[in-house]
Formats: C-alpha cells, structure tokens, sequence
C-alpha cells in the first residue's frame, strides 16, 4: 500500500509500505476513506518532535472502514465506518478510567503517526480498537467527521472546557489557525456574549467573522486596549492560546481579567515568562491540556443533529494519492488560504 | 493613641497617631485587643510595595472590641468582640456578589495597612464594618481567632481549594513559613493520604511534623526525585507553592503530575520561567490568588467546635506596646524560630 | 397614586393607595415605567398563598425610575433607571455573601407582592436598593428587561443550572407556559442537541417551535416512549419540571436517565410520591429552587449584545392603568393566548 | 467446591457447586479467601429482589487470589492477590468511559451474586477481570480490603461525594448500620464541623463514638429539634440516608437546610412522599445511586498509609465454612451485636 512516510527532517514521501496486520488481540486494520493534517505533522517534518523517528507514517486524525478485528475487539466488526481518534486509550490505566485518554499509562495517548505508523496511508492498524475507534452515525459524512478526529474535540474539552466559557463570558482566542476557528466553534456551545479573535494573518482574521467571532483584532490593534473597551477594564472572563509561541501566551496573560480563565491550546517549543509579581494577586487559572477526546461521542452526536457546523472548515480536497500536494497546500495557508485539507479514498 | 507606622524603605516607628474617626457611614471604630505581623508588612517595610504611602499604619490581622459604628452599621455595634479581615469587602460590586471579595472593586480588597491605616495600633477604622468584621464565638480565643485573619482562609482558599486538594491525594507544599504551615492545616482538611514539605531550614522543616506533615524534604534532596517515588513516577496531585520567588515556583511545575494542580499562594516580585515545552501537554492547571476570606465563618465555625487546633502557630507573645520588639523577633525567625507573633491589649 | 391591591381570595382592585416614602436608609422609591403579571399572583389571588395578607399590593417584576433614595443608598440614585428584581437581598447574611440571594436571611428573598407591597402600581418601595436593583443599559428596552425580573433568571438559575444542562445533552422540558418557555431559552445557552416539550395545551405547544424546541409532545403521546426513542432508551440527560403538579413531577421522574438530573420550577401545593424503590440505584440528582437572581448582571449583559431575544414572550401590552383587563388576558390564556403581558406607564 | 446458595426465599445452603470455569476471554477465576456478607443479602433471602433467580450464589464482597484468566485478561495474573468489587465494568461502553461503573450497559453493574453467580464460594468467576479486580498493596489485610469491597466506596460515592460534604459542614446520618458507620468515615475525609448520628438501637447508636459521631440522636428525641440546635434553626449541611425506609427518607427531608444536600445510600422497597409545597422554594439537592467504585483505588491507598481505620467494622470472624453460622450471627444485629462478619479460608 501507500502511505506518508516521515523519512528524517524535511524528508517526507507518498511511498509503498506493506499493509499493516493484527499485531495484539485489541487491533484493529482499517481502511482508510478520509484523512487529514495536522499542523502537528508539519512540526514533526521540521524535526521538532524528536519522539518521531524516521520511517513513521503520520497522520492522527482518519476515517475509515474496519477489515480485520483481533480477537479480543468487541465493540467494533468488519465493515464498520468509524471514526479514529488521535488519541488511542488502552482502556484500563488509572487515567483511562477516569476519562483522561491523552494521559493513558497503558500503551495510548498521542501514539498515531507518533509512536506507532499512523493514519496517512490506505490502510492503518488502530491498537485498543474498541475504546480508540467511534461508529459513525448514518448521516454524518466522512468530511464532517474529520474535523472531530483532533480540533473539535481539542478545542471543546482544551479550551472551552478547561476555559471554563460559560453563558455571557468575554472570550478571547488568540490565533485563527484550524485550532482557534475550533475554539470559536467549542466556545460558542457556551454561548458566550463576545469572542474577540486577535490573528495577524488578515485574511484568516476575516475568516473568523463566518466561524461567528464578535470582534476582530490584530496584535498591533493593541488587543489589550480592545479588550480592555469590551470589559469595562477588568480583562477577558476566558483567553485561549491557539498558537503556540512565548509571545501570544503573555498577550493572554495581559488579557484575562482578574479571577478569569487563560487555557493554553498551543503547541510550545520554547518556555514563556509568567509575570507572577503582577500575577499572584489577580485570581488566575491557567490550564494547559492535551486532548482526550472524551467528548467525542457529544460532538458526532451534534453532528448528527446539524447543531455543529464543520462546513467552513475544510477549504481544499483531494484524493488520498494527491497527499504530496495536499502537504503543499496546507504547509503554505498564507498562499492558499488553506485551513484543513481533506483527501478521500476514490 | 500608639500606632506603628511605616516611615519610608526600613523606617518603622511605635509613635503617637489621632485615634481613628468615622469617615463614612459604614465604617466602626475598633478598640485592638489582639494583633499580630505578617510577611507582607516586613516587605513593605523594606520598600517592596510601592503602593503603601510613608506614614501609613501598617496590619490587616486583629481581634478587637468595637467602640463605636457609622449610621448604615447594622450587623455590628459597640461592646461586640470582632476580627477583622484582612480583606475589606464592599458588599455590593460584582466582585463582592460572586463572593470574591479580594477583588473587590467598590474600595474594599487588600485596604487595611496597605491604602488606608491599618490595625497594628490601639485603635482602627473598618471600612464597610459590616461585611468585613465577623463576631467571635465565646469561646474563641483572640489568639485562635488572630490566625484567622490572614493565614488560615489564605492556606485554605488559595491553596487548598484553587488546588483542588482530596481525599487520598498526595499534596507537596514548598516552604514552611507560616503560610506553608497554615498550608499543611488546610489541605488536612481534606485528608489527602500523603503531605511532603520542602523547606531549606532544617528547624522549619522539623517543625512540620506537629502541624501533620508526612515526609520532610530539604531542597538539596532532589525534591523530584523524592516526590517521583511516592506517586510511581507521577507526580504529587496538588503543589503548593509557599514561597515567592521564581525557583521554588519552577519547582512546583516539575513536581505536578499530568493532570495536577499547582496553587501559588507566595507573593512574588520577579517573573518566573514557564516551561511550556515541557507542560503544554501534561495537563497542568495552575491558579494564584488574593484570599477572599469567604472562608472565614466556617473556620471560625471549626475553632469553636476544636476541629481546627492553630496553638503550634504562635511562637511569641507579646503586649502591644512592645510592638518594636515583636518586630525584631519576627523579622529573625533564623534567631528567633518565630512562627507567627501575638501582641495583645493588656 | 393607584395599585393592585389584594383583598382577599378572589378579590383583587386597581385602587388609591398612598405613595410609598422611604422606611429604612437602604430603600430606593422607584416610579414604575413597565409591570408584568406572574402565575403567582394568581395563586395569591386565589387565595393559594397565607403568607400574602389582604391589602398587599402585589406584583414582583418591574422596570422604572429612581425618585428618592436613603441615606445609605450609594449605588443607584434619583434618575436612574433600574430593573426591580423579583428577589430582594440584604447583602449581608450568610446566604446573600454566598450569592444564595433568595434564601436571604436578613430580611430580603422574595418579598416583593407577598410580604411587603409590590411593584404592581405607581410607586414602589425598593428595601436594599443597592443590592436588589440593577441598572439597565442604555440599549435594553424596558420591555425586554422585563423578561429579567423573574422568568429568565429562575429558568436559567434554578433550570438550566441546577439541571446541569450541557452541550450536547437530550433536554426535556415538562410545561410549556412562561417560564416553561424561558427554560427552552435558557437551556439553548448550553447548546443542548435537543429540546423536547411536554405541554398539553396544542397551541402553547406549537408556541416553543418559535424558542427553538425540537420536539413536542402531547402528554397522550405517551412520553416516556418519546424520550426513550430520541436516547436509546436511556432517558433524558435533563429533565425540567415547569407545571407544578404531583402528575407532573412523576413523569420528570420517568423521564430521566440513570445519572441524570430533575430540575424542579414549578410552585407546588402538594406532594408527590418518590419512587425510590425504582430511583434509588439511578443515580439521579433532583433539585429545586428559588430564583437567587444572581444571574441578572450576566443576563442583562446578553440581552444589550442580542444574544438573547425576548420579543416572542410579550404577547399582549397595556396600559398601566388597565391593570384589570392585562389581569383579565393573563389569567385566561386558553382564550387569550397570552404568555407574558406587559403595562407601561404611559 | 462449596457456594451460599439461594435456593428461593427463605431458603439458603452452604452447598456443593461446580467449581466455576472461564467464560469469557475477559474472566478471571479467583480462589476466595476473605469474603462479607450484604444486608443486601439478607434482602435477597427474603425474596425481595426478583431479579435474582434460585439457584444463584450470593455475595459481591471478597478478597482473593487469581487462579486462572481469560486470554484477554492483561492486568492481572494467577497468584494476584486481588480485591473483588461489589461492581462488574466492562470498561468499553459510555457509562463505563465517563467512570460511572455501576450504570455499565455492557454487561456489567451490580451483577455478582445477582444476576450471576457471586463470591460467597470457594471460588469465583469475575467477568471483565481487568476493569473489575483491584490489586492488593502487601501491607493491606484481607480484612480491612473487604471494608473496601461495597460499604466504603458506597458511603464515600453515594454518601460522602454527592452529599457535596464539605469542611466545616453540619451533617447528619441516619442509620448505623453498617453503611451508616461507613459514612462517618468517609463524610470525616472531609472534616465536618459536627457530625450527627439518628438511629433507634442504642447499642448501635452508641457504637457511633467509635467512628467520630459526634452528636448521638434517637428518633424519640426529635431530630429536627436537635439539628436546629446545632445550627441556628438553618438544618443541616447535608443529610445521608442510610436505612431504606419512607419514614427515614422523609425525616432527612426536614433536616436538610435550604441550599444543603440530601444523599440517599439507602435500598428502598416502597415510593416515600416528597413534599414539595415545603421543599419547591428550599434550593435543596436530592441524590440517589449504586456505587461505581471508582474511589476504591484511592481508598486502597488510604487504607495502605494508614489514614483510613476498618478495625471496628468487623465484630464477628469466621471460617468460610462456617458459612451458615455467619449468616445466622448477621442477620441478627440485635442479638448478636454485628456490624460486619468476615470469613477466612482456613
């Protein structure tokens, strides 16, 4: 079969592999129907993520046909459609049990297109099938799906939940990546009064008004000052980081009033200064998180009902052999406007 | 009357004030039976807070008897027998409804020896008497109650609470001043099944035992190491940073386990190093905050039952007027193994 | 100046009364530029309620203007235009400093048209202006704050939060009058995947098609079928109980799921049988309530942004002076279709 | 081998069975070596609940040792020492990923010695080992794990957790029984002000003082006159019922304060009355529930650094085939003095 490999920093390629087979009695071997990237992936071909060794298959974030069950699955069959996360849960450590999958002691968390090949291929093989795999419900289409393999579910349970967002609250997001329009789309379950998006790109800025953002800022616009005017003075109720860099987490920090929520979504390389001699006094929380994808399930369903929205955001389509130029659209969103891609099966 | 003043960076003074007035009608006038000094008023002496004018009189921890009541006071009136909150709440801004009264935005908060004469004195004004005094149980002890004013609903609001401490949890305080000690009172309350402390000073450290810590650690002991071994490698649940400056709270962060908690109470003056490369993805919430005394009733509510013990807090007691010397001792707790001072009316 | 005046069962008069004067420091007088009616008063009315005494003016919801203040009124004054909470509150009791507004033990709670006279008049007497009166923003039609006094913020508090509401969650709401509609409202702020109403009246059921239910059933359509379809036979994840009958109760009771919760609003006159023998191992939490109004500040906030739209609860406006005839309308609303009425003074 | 066995109401015998086989690929086989006997049991001897047909062995609470596991099984092995929990989880389906052990839908709940065959035998099957099977620290006797088997996690969750103890509250147990002496314990992990004991049998009334109570109550004495005593007239904090009768649950009702928590522990027979013409307007939270057992890790921790005391649970010791005879001693409290009797393997 094909399959992305990552074959060392800089080095990726659409190239042969052998198919995967059952290797533990909870495997399951899926055929791949959709699939996307991560901005996580670009990371990995850089070479930022030393975890991931040369001649991995990447990608976390599929949907697929189920082929082939170890014996010990029961919960999913051949010819299912399911869902695959990016978080794999074995189902029975102490953080499984108590819903918290992206910690899993017992062989999960982030593992797809990490520590073990991933799903950017035409065949993948999901280890703990049954509690790392969702049935998808009849009328939701493999591209809606998508968009709950990773950002819906980071941004709701990361950000809107860690956030804390509740009804009436002044919710900044800093950065309008695939992540932050996520974070419009979880925080507005919580129907906030304002969500304020500061963004430098201009075009994504823009493209945060359909995501249903109140008010737009760019980090020259002295977000400070802005969200300062929204709030009587006192500071944002919640501020969700959707970038990732030192910079835009001490805007947030200058951001979030007194008592107030700063909920970290970002991917960091690098430490960040936290300003406790101003801080100390001020009530914060800040949280940060990876997904667990506990909340999976609630989404598919809102998906199902059509009170979850996922249109906007696949702006490119291919098929699954066009994965070389699906890489180049999504590597330069400046250029092509991309937010996620989608390639399917033909 | 007698007051002591703070007369500008390392100028203190036991001198000659006016007794205090009714400025406003919700203020009362308090006779001081019972006082005692705080860290916070060392650092102000040395000129680390710049917000408190030369010639302020310092303290915002005391027992006292009211003399007399502005017309709007309803819930107090002179004769009655009162501790007075560090924290002044105005009762009506929307910090002060939601029973966050540190934050209070109507001229209450941190005030007393801070923004307006404080009760390190024979006399004091309370503003806003009625929701920033409590009436004391008869059978409470001014020095029981003193440790109330401050150091206990601080430990127990921003440590133990903001830290979410539980029952069976492994809870880390790094210091052991007397807000780390109070730490250790207030996280019991919650019965976690391990408490360590982290401590350079061997007597402070020792010290620990009595007030129910279960594992002594001195910071040359490999803290991580030692924190490590009782979790599984994990990390403790709830760190609770009793400090103040960058390092001890960087310690914090490398002693959280994936899904923890760190609650800084320490009063910083200098930023510190957020290791967000490392903690992004760990799952790490961290709060500070300004105590609320919203607390308060319900501790004083376990003093007069005997649930809570605070004798071991008091090392040195003193009258009122040898206010010079109970400074001395409290500012040299090397010398002096001073925890907290008591100076009273006599 | 003229009131509604309740004169026993069955009696009630639009007749002279004296203008209110100021009683305690803390009371507000405030001219009444818009009044609504409440089921409660014509509970009161019927005779229903023994702690109403006859020559109470009644009335509990309103907007109007400032005239006079006490001397320890410091947050609203004369020209002020301000909501009249159905919930007055001390400030300072134990429950009023936990934000527990309606269970006031300092003389506050719900007083308005029961206690003491209400807002149903020319005048009114506000006690504890400070903390029982809110100023509307400049935007918000005294019409639209109207919907603030009473039903919005006991559908919000004692519904959608008590009932713990959650996106993605299957809602059933049992009632579908005012406040019934209201919990549809303040349900869809957690973005539930659907709201299912049980309502016997077709045409007040057809009503919450236009506040956003997604189902409506007949309660001959055998409900408890309904909700076992829409959740696979589990129940709803919320039930909201809007009548106030034993029948109704019940059926809240059947209609939840293990682990779900029963959030009562409705105003009782009877018990009801508890079927522990089948709930006691269903996990069910059950809670009831009066409003607190502490949701007012945030409510307010979302109405001056249009996030929450009022405009379909006011089905018929009066005069103040035709106090009779609005009474009339709202008491038959079988013939009059009337959901909310609203006087204004003109 | 030999098993209790109900063989139709009133009739039970300590008989041979065959010993039990795999089923599952997800069973253990345990040897029994420490194993409890339920009031639940009693109740099912009596004929109480259907749902259990003749012929099934009893008991859900036991200690042992693996003997043998399905090939599915990877978290324990023969030799494991192990806690049996009253509670099956199947680990897989939505219940079980969100913790809520004992509402499994996937085969698991309460099923041991209920609706399959239980652990008063020889040996035992435990259906999915590896979810429902917890591992013993050395230093933990058998007889203090059994504690751990259903009374503590229950009063803990059921009682403890959903009755929202808190520090400093005044709480309120009726029924000593065993599970009423269990909530002492697990209500004190979160240091109550007072904890208050109504029960009729003075020998167990007595027994309280063992386990903390701290206010001893008979149901003669007027309980609501006793608990407004303690509290100013407000009622309690939270009230946990733990007997299973209409007359206790509707007492709890009228000791709880308005905003407090009434947790049901209590297995009803009968419907009781809810009388929501008081409690409507009280802000009061009911909670009923089985046990998940997802604290019994915690516990078991608590149990292994000594901060949990079982020593007084167990009055009566027996040999497992002594089986008739601890039965007899059980179910006969006011003779015999029981609390819980344990049987060894000999």
């Amino acid at each position: 079969m094909k399959a992305l490999v990552y074959n060392g920093p800089g080095r990726r390629a659409w190239q042969d592999r052998p198919r995967p087979e059952l290797v533990d009695t909870t495997d399951a071997i899926v055929r791949i129907d959709a699939v996307t990237i991560c901005g996580t992936d670009l990371h990995i071909l850089k070479g930022d993520v030393p975890t991931v060794d040369p001649g991995r298959v990447l990608g976390h974030e599929a949907v697929g046909t189920v082929v082939e069950t170890g014996t010990a699955v029961t919960g999913t069959k051949p010819g299912d459609r399911v869902l695959i996360s990016c978080i794999t849960s074995c189902g029975r450590c102490e953080y499984c049990r108590a819903s918290v999958y992206g910690q899993c002691l017992g062989g999960g968390g982030w593992i797809l297109g990490h520590r073990v090949d991933g799903v950017q291929a035409e065949f993948a093989r999901v280890p703990f099938a049954d509690t790392s795999t969702y049935p998808l419900p009849g009328n939701v289409t493999d591209e809606a799906a998508l968009m709950l393999a990773d950002i819906l579910p980071t941004s709701y349970e990361v950000g809107a939940l860690k956030g804390n967002v509740r009804p009436g609250d002044t919710v900044v997001i800093v950065g309008a990546g695939p992540i932050g329009l996520a974070a419009i789309t979880a925080a507005r379950l919580f129907t906030p009064s304002t969500i304020a998006v500061v963004e430098r790109e201009p075009a994504r800025l823009a493209a945060t008004k359909a995501f249903g953002a109140d008010v737009l800022v760019q980090p020259d616009d002295d977000p400070v000052a802005v969200v300062g005017e929204l709030t009587g003075g006192l500071g944002a109720d919640v501020v969700i980081e959707a970038v990732g860099v030192p910079e835009t987490f001490e805007l947030c920090a200058k951001l979030v009033r007194p008592g107030g929520h700063l909920a970290n979504i970002g991917v960091h390389g690098k430490p960040a200064t936290l300003h406790l001699e101003d801080l100390w006094i001020r009530d914060i929380t800040i949280t940060t998180g990876l997904v667990d994808t506990s909340s999976t399930p609630m989404l598919l369903k809102m998906l199902a009902v059509g009170k979850i929205d996922t249109a906007p955001f696949v702006t490119h389509r291919f098929g699954l052999d066009e994965m070389d130029e699906a890489y180049d659209v999504f590597a330069r969103p400046q250029d092509s406007d991309a937010l996620k891609v989608a390639l399917f099966r033909r």
